[in-house]
């Protein structure tokens, strides 16, 4: 079959290989849409999250089949798995763990502790674990998600961000009424501001430094588009929200949103950040935490929630349905999607569908 | 009556002053005992939280009466007091709030909106109202603790920094069962260890670079101490509890005591702040926080929490008590108290007793 290999920095191949057949608790997929990802690019730019030693859970060093963002339909089932059939069309939770460490029973199995790779590889499918640009991938069956009646497999695609954003909403505590600040309107950003109006937010600011990521939020309807380049986004937020937001989300990841988020942050508000750092920030916090009462929490990935997530797609499937901003086949995976990524700021989410 | 006033950075006289009538919602006590804290050090040493404008509450500037960490016996009601008596006994809860803004409707009166003043002067009583280093003192009735039946007033007068500790291990969410890393064993790490010991966290690390406040953990029983100077703090807790302590509690305030607290504290654990900080801190929030799944809390004050934490030092009577190292009267809390904090650290908790 056809697939999206890397093998370290700089080098991706779209080649063929073969594919086992599903272990006793793995399903088949034919994969139907896989999402790329800005880390796919860092992946690809920098061989960040590659495994260059033996994943202490799969054993698997590059290379690796890219793609943790993606949806298909069961071909195989494994001689274990009762709870889905072929013909089923799932969408797939990209983790590697263990199942059997003290953070996995704990609930939380984005933090397995047996899947700390000492090299820092990623524990995704398409990090770590062959992932979904190919024609077929093998994924565990407690992974793969069926989709709601009638729901397409592209919006299956968009439940891993959706699902990154819903745990950062999850994390914050964020409820009806309360107001939101979304720093950095990239795809995770728009997201992320589309389940904080799903989930009741009353206002939902968002800013960022590009006018054609502002655009993609002007497009899903939100009124509250900020440029920093333009406008003193605090003041801006002020205006409507005297106090300040009640839960801020840290979408870009640089010292100057960071300050932002803390700075619109109402006292005993909560700043929740969902950004990987490239560098190190400096924080005051006696001014900023303590004094203002602020808690500053992260969130990794998900646990438990994608069953969720694509129940709230299903019953939005416009407003998620208009974030995929194009459809490319796996011989163009790297020069129309990879590569273009890092470009066109016009693109939200770029899907690799095998059967184009 | 006697009082001490601060009038400013390195300005503390020992002065007859007039005190009113308690107001209708005040009581006046004849104070019994007051603590000395670090922070009444940094108003003598730097001016550190003196209203040198008039305080949006209260109106005072300095001069002011300090202290903030005591109690006392009724001895007037103002006429709008029901639930206390001439002859009460009471610890005295220091903060000012307006009890109307939105914070102080939520219960998070400690960040009292309209109290915050601009040039940063704190609102507790003994900094931006006439505190307790005094022979009388005007508190507001719900302020006004009643001591549990049998309870000495200097018991009541470690009320205070016992809620600093109280508040922090509720925001951590500690649970019994649970293990503790406490860095800094100033008179706030003490308490906080005695308290998350009682708790019934099941192991207290506590960490200090001063040998005698490591021999005042070892007096009040504890055993796992270290001192970063002599051992791998990191290494030894992590022999003991090999994912790392469930919650660690900074009270230190500096950079290299945050990056231990990181460090020692298990994934997806918490990092519980106490201390105020000095400087700015560096944060690798990727690797630090998100990849390790840990949130850093930090606390001011505290609110609602004061019967509880009489009730727990009335079950403790003993270990709280041997916090208490040094009475001395009026007179000598200039020489013998605010500047014996600074060198003397077999000091743990002095205490003004006016009755000396
Ligand atoms: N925590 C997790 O589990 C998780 C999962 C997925 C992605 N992420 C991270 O989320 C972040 C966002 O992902 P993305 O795919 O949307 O990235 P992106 O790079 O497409 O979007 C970031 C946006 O921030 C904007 N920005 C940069 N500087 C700004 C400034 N000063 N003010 C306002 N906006 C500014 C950029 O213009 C861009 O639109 C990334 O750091 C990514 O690594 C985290
Ligand atoms: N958040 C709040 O509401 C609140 C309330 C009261 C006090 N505080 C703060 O709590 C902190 C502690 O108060 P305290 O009265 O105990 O102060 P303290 O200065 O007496 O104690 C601090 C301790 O930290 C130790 N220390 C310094 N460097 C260290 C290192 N590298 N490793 C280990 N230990 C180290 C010191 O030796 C000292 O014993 C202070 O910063 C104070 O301002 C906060
Ligand atoms: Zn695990
Ligand atoms: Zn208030």
């Amino acid at each position: 079959m056809k697939a999206v290999r890397i093998y370290g920095k700089g080098d991706i191949r779209i080649e063929d290989v073969a594919i086992a057949d599903p272990a006793d608790d793995e399903v088949q997929i034919k994969v139907k849409d896989c999402g790329i990802c800005g880390s796919d690019l860092h992946a690809f730019l920098e061989g960040w999250g590659l495994p260059t030693q033996p994943h202490p859970i799969t054993g698997k060093t590059v290379p690796i089949t890219l793609g943790h963002e993606f949806s298909g339909q069961v071909v195989k089932v494994g001689s274990g798995v009762d709870d889905l059939a072929v013909g089923d069309l799932v969408a797939v939770e990209p983790l590697i763990a263990c199942g059997r460490c003290a953070n996995c029973r704990a609930g939380n199995y984005n933090f397995c502790n047996k899947a700390l790779a000492k090299d820092g590889a990623g524990n995704f499918l398409g990090f770590s674990q062959d992932g979904g640009m190919a024609e077929y991938a093998n994924v565990q069956d407690v992974f793969a998600h069926k989709l709601p009646e009638g729901m397409s497999p592209e919006l299956g695609a968009v439940c891993e961000p959706a699902a990154v954003a819903f745990e950062a909403l999850k994390k914050s505590g964020l409820r009806a009424g309360q107001t939101v600040a979304v720093i950095g309107a990239g795809p995770i950003g728009l997201v992320t501001a589309l389940l904080a109006r799903i989930a009741g937010a009353t206002r939902v600011f968002i800013s960022d430094v590009s006018e054609v990521r502002l655009d993609q939020a002007r497009k899903l309807g939100f009124k509250d588009i900020l440029n920093p380049a333009q406008v003193d986004v605090n003041a801006v937020i002020r205006e409507g929200v005297p106090d300040g937001v009640d839960v801020s989300f840290e979408c870009a990841g640089v010292q100057p949103t960071f300050d932002t988020a803390l700075k619109v942050t109402k006292r005993t508000g909560i700043v929740q950040i969902v950004a990987l750092y490239g560098h190190s920030v400096n924080i005051n916090i006696t001014d900023d935490l303590i004094m203002q009462g602020i808690d500053v929490i992260t969130t990794l990935c998900y646990n438990n929630s994608f069953p969720k997530v694509l129940e709230i797609i299903n019953k939005h499937r416009d407003e998620f349905q208009s974030i995929v901003t194009k459809r490319i086949g796996l011989d163009d995976a790297l020069e129309d999607g990879i590569k273009t990524l890092a470009t066109d700021k016009t693109q939200v989410k770029i899907l690799i569908s095998p059967e184009i």
